[in-house]
C-alpha cells in the first residue's frame, strides 16, 4: 500500500477510508488498553494523531518506543473524537523502522535553546521551528523563481569561483590547490589550478549585467561569500543572493521592479505557508504576518536621500549616530523612516556617490548617484540596487577615481563600448528575507548548516 | 511609451497598432530610400524586421549604425509583405542608445568559431547559438523546480562551503584565508578561517540526507565542484547539479522518480522551447527533438548490472574496453545497451559493491548494492543514485573496509542511529544535461563562464 504524506490526509475533505503513513514519533502517551502517538513526517507543522489499542500485532513492542522513532503505519483515517485535533488513524498495524534511545536521542519533548540546536543542526530540523523555517525557506525559493519566470527573465548562473575582485566588496575567500604547507618551495599563483589568484564570488551582478545586456532581463540566485570576521545575528560567511538585471530599464524601472517583487513573494507565503507563518507569529515573533500583509497592500514611496537626511534632522529624535548629508544611513535611520514617519516601506533614492559602487549611473549633479535601497519596516534595508553607469567615458572616469585598473574589467567596459544600453538592477539578500520573513532572530537558524568564522560544521 | 519584448509580438494575434521595441541590430540593409533591421533583443532566437523609410527623423544618422548597436523603434506592426517573416515594423522613430564600431565589434556577421566565442563569452550570448543555450538552460532549471514542487518536495541549500572529504569523491579546491605569500611564519589550519580546513563541496548528498530524514522529501540544486585536472569536452571544474533525496523510499521508488523527472523536464522543453530546439535540430544535432520526443514515450527499462554485463558478453561486438564481471561499464558499453540493444532508456541496478560509494545500501549477496544509473541513447549515464545504507552497523562496517573514520561522519551516522529509515536519492549532472538536450558538443558552451583548468575569466 502506497503511503499518504500527512499534509494531504489532514487536508482531506472526507474520513473513513484506510490509510497509510510513515514519519517519526513527536510524542507517546500510554494509557490502559491502548495508546496516542504523534507522527511527523515533516510535510507540515502538524502531527497526526494515531491511536492503537493492545489488540494491534505487536503492541508490547511499539509501545516502548521512544521520541524519534520513525515507524510506519496503517489504520483507517477516522474524525477525531478527542480535543485538538480534526482526523486521527485508528491503527491496525505499526511497522517499526528504525528506534531512537531516549537516553541518548537529544531532542528530547522539553523545549531546546537555538544555540544547543545549532550544535545539532543535522537534527534541528525535525523540531517544529526548523521545519517551519526550511518549508518556508522552500517556498520563498520558489516564489522567487515563479515571479521572475512569469515575467520572462531568464535565470543565469554567474560564475562562484572568480578571477574578478568584483565591487572591492569586503573581504574574499581564496579557492586554491597549492598546498600551503607543501615541502616544495612555494608556487607562485601562476601555477595555481586556474594560473592565476581566484576567491569566492562576491556578487553575480558584474557577469549579470555581460548578460542582461544581451538577453534583455535575467537573474541570478546563488550562494556568494565574504570573508569578513563578524559574529552578529545578521552575518553569514556564506550566503544566498537574488540578483535581477533587466536591460533597457532606468532605476524608475527598477523602484518599480523591486516592490511588486516584495510583494509577490511576501503575498506567496501569506497564501502556501500560512501554518508556518501562524507558528512564527506565536512563537517566534508576534506580528509577522500583519507585517506581510501591510507591505503587500501598501503603496511604497520613493524618498530622495537628501530628503530623508532632512526629515532625520528635523525629528528631534536623539540618533547613535548622528546623520547629515554624506554619512550612510544607519538602521536606526532606516527604521525611523519606515516605522515612525512613513509607517510603510521606503525607497531611498539618488545617494551621494562617495558611499556608492563605482559602477552607479552618475546623476547630472556630479554628486549623487541613481542607487536605490528599499527599506521595510522591522528590518531597514533588504534590498540595495541602482540604475548602471552606462556611459563609457563616466565609467572610467569613476573608476580612475578609485583607483580601479581597467584592464581588471575589459569585458565589463566592452558592454559599454558596443550597443552600450541603460540597464538596472538590485540584489537581495535571500537568509534576511527569510530572517525578516519568519521573525527568526538570528540569521544562523535560517540556513541549514551555517558557515560563519570558525565554525564549518556538517 | 512602454517598450513590448520582440517574442510576445512575433506571437501576437492582430496588427495594425503602434508598438515599441528595444534591442540589437543584427543585421541591415540600406536600399534607395528605405532600409531593413533585423533586430533582436534576447526574448527569443526570431529577429522582428524593421523597415525604416528615408522620412524616419535621423534617418542619415540611422542608416549609419552597425551590428551590435542598440536601438529603441517606435512604429506600425504591420504584416509583412516579404518573405521570411510573419510581421515587421514600419518605423515611425528610432532612437540609438549605443553604437557598435564595425571595425573592432567582434560579432560581425559571419559565422564564428565556439572556440573564438569561448574567448568573448561577455558576448556570446548575443549569438543565435549561445541565447538559444541560455533560454534552454533557463527552461531546463525551472522545469526542475517546478517538477519538485509540484510533488512536495523541498529545495534545499547545502553548504558550498565543506570541513568534509564527503565521498572522498575527486579533489577538491581548497578554500582559505591563510596567504601562502604571507611573510610571517606558516599558520596551521587551526588558525584558519574556519579554525580547520575548508574546501569546496562535490556533492550535498550527505547534508541532503539529513534533511530528508527531517523533512521527508527534499532536493538540492546547487554548485559543485571538482579539481580534477582533465581538460576535456565533458569535464567542468564548477558546475550544477541536482540531488533529490527521499525518506521512506527503496529504490524502486528512486527508479521511478528518476523515470518520471527526465520525462517531465525533456517534456517541459519541448513544449516551452521548441524555437531553440527547432534551431538545435537545425544546426547543432540533427534528431535532439526526435529523442527527446522518445524518451518522453518510452517505459525505461530495469536491468541488473549482472544481466548487462552478460548481454555485452554475448553481443559479439568489439570493444575498445573489455568488459566482465566487475568491471566499472564504458561510454561504449552504456551506449550499446541503450541504442542497440533496448533502444530506449536503460536503468542498470544492482552494480558491484567495489565500483560503488560507501553509502549505498548492500544487498544481501554481499556483493552488489543497491545502486542505479539511468542510460539514455545518445549520451549514455545521465543520472547516479542509490538507496543508502540505512543499518548502522552495516554502513559502520563497510567505511571501516574503506579505512573512513567514523568520527569524521558523526553526524552522518546519527542519522541511522535515531529512527533510521530506508531511504534513497540521485544525481543529476545539471551541464550535461543541457548538453544532452541541446546537442552542443562541449560543455564549456552549456554554462555562461566556464571554470576549467587554468582559465577563470570573467
Amino acid at each position: 500500500m502506497q503511503a499518504t504524506r500527512i499534509k494531504e490526509l489532514l487536508n482531506s475533505d472526507k474520513t473513513g477510508f484506510e490509510v497509510k503513513i510513515n514519519g517519526w514519533v513527536r510524542t507517546k502517551r500510554v494509557s490502559k488498553g491502548f495508546s496516542f502517538f504523534e507522527i511527523n513526517d515533516g510535510s507540515c507543522l502538524s502531527n497526526i494523531q494515531v491511536v492503537a489499542e493492545e489488540d494491534v500485532p505487536g503492541y508490547r513492542e511499539i509501545i516502548e518506543i521512544g521520541t524519534g522513532s520513525s515507524i510506519s503505519v496503517k489504520g483507517d483515517l477516522i474524525d477525531s473524537p478527542g480535543k485538538g485535533q480534526k482526523y486521527e488513524i485508528k491503527a491496525k498495524e505499526i511497522v517499526i523502522y528504525g528506534k531512537a534511545d531516549p537516553e541518548t536521542y537529544p531532542l528530547q519533548k522539553k523545549r531546546h535553546s537555538f544555540e544547543f540546536l545549532r550544535d545539532i543542526a543535522h537534527l534541528r530540523a525535525r523540531t517544529n521551528t526548523f521545519g517551519a523555517v526550511f518549508r518556508l525557506r522552500n517556498a520563498l525559493s520558489y516564489a522567487i523563481h515563479s515571479f521572475f519566470q512569469e515575467r520572462g527573465f531568464v535565470y543565469i548562473h554567474t560564475p562562484i569561483i572568480t578571477g574578478n575582485d568584483c565591487e572591492g566588496a569586503g573581504q574574499m575567500f581564496r579557492v586554491t590547490t597549492i598546498d600551503e604547507n607543501a615541502k616544495e618551495q612555494v608556487l607562485t599563483e601562476a601555477d595555481d589550478f586556474f594560473g592565476k589568484r581566484t576567491a569566492l564570488t562576491v556578487s553575480g551582478q558584474l557577469e549579470g549585467e555581460l548578460l542582461a545586456t544581451a538577453l534583455g532581463n535575467v537573474y541570478t540566485f546563488g550562494p556568494t561569500f565574504r570573508a569578513e570576521n563578524s559574529n552578529t545575528s545578521r552575518h553569514l560567511s556564506e550566503f544566498w543572493m537574488v540578483e535581477p538585471e533587466m536591460a533597457f530599464a532606468r532605476l524608475e524601472d527598477d523602484i518599480k521592479l523591486a516592490e511588486d517583487f516584495l510583494k509577490y513573494i511576501f503575498k506567496y507565503c501569506l497564501d502556501k505557508c500560512m501554518e508556518d507563518m501562524e507558528f512564527f507569529d506565536l512563537r517566534i515573533k508576534k506580528g509577522v504576518i500583519a507585517n506581510l500583509e501591510d507591505i503587500v497592500k501598501s503603496d511604497f514611496i520613493t524618498v530622495t536621500y537628501t530628503e530623508a537626511v532632512k526629515i532625520l534632522e528635523n525629528s528631534g529624535e536623539k540618533f547613535e549616530f548622528p546623520v547629515h548629508w554624506g554619512v550612510d544611513l544607519q538602521s536606526e535611520h532606516e527604521r525611523y523612516l519606515t516605522e515612525n514617519e512613513f509607517k510603510k516601506p521606503v525607497i531611498l533614492i539618488d545617494y551621494p556617490k562617495e558611499i556608492k559602487a563605482f559602477y552607479m549611473k552618475n546623476n547630472d549633479d556630479n554628486k549623487t548617484v541613481r542607487a536605490m535601497d528599499v527599506l521595510v519596516p522591522g528590518i531597514g534595508e533588504i534590498i540595495g540596487g541602482s540604475e548602471r553607469e552606462d556611459n563609457l567615458d563616466v565609467l572610467m572616469q569613476r573608476m580612475s577615481e578609485l583607483g580601479l585598473n581597467p584592464e581588471d574589467y575589459w569585458w565589463y567596459l566592452d558592454i559599454r563600448k558596443f550597443g552600450s544600453v541603460p540597464h538596472a538592477g538590485f540584489g537581495l539578500g535571500f537568509e534576511r528575507t527569510v530572517q525578516f520573513v519568519s521573525g527568526m532572530q538570528n540569521i544562523r537558524d535560517v540556513i541549514p548548516f551555517p558557515r560563519t568564522p570558525k565554525s564549518a560544521d556538517f
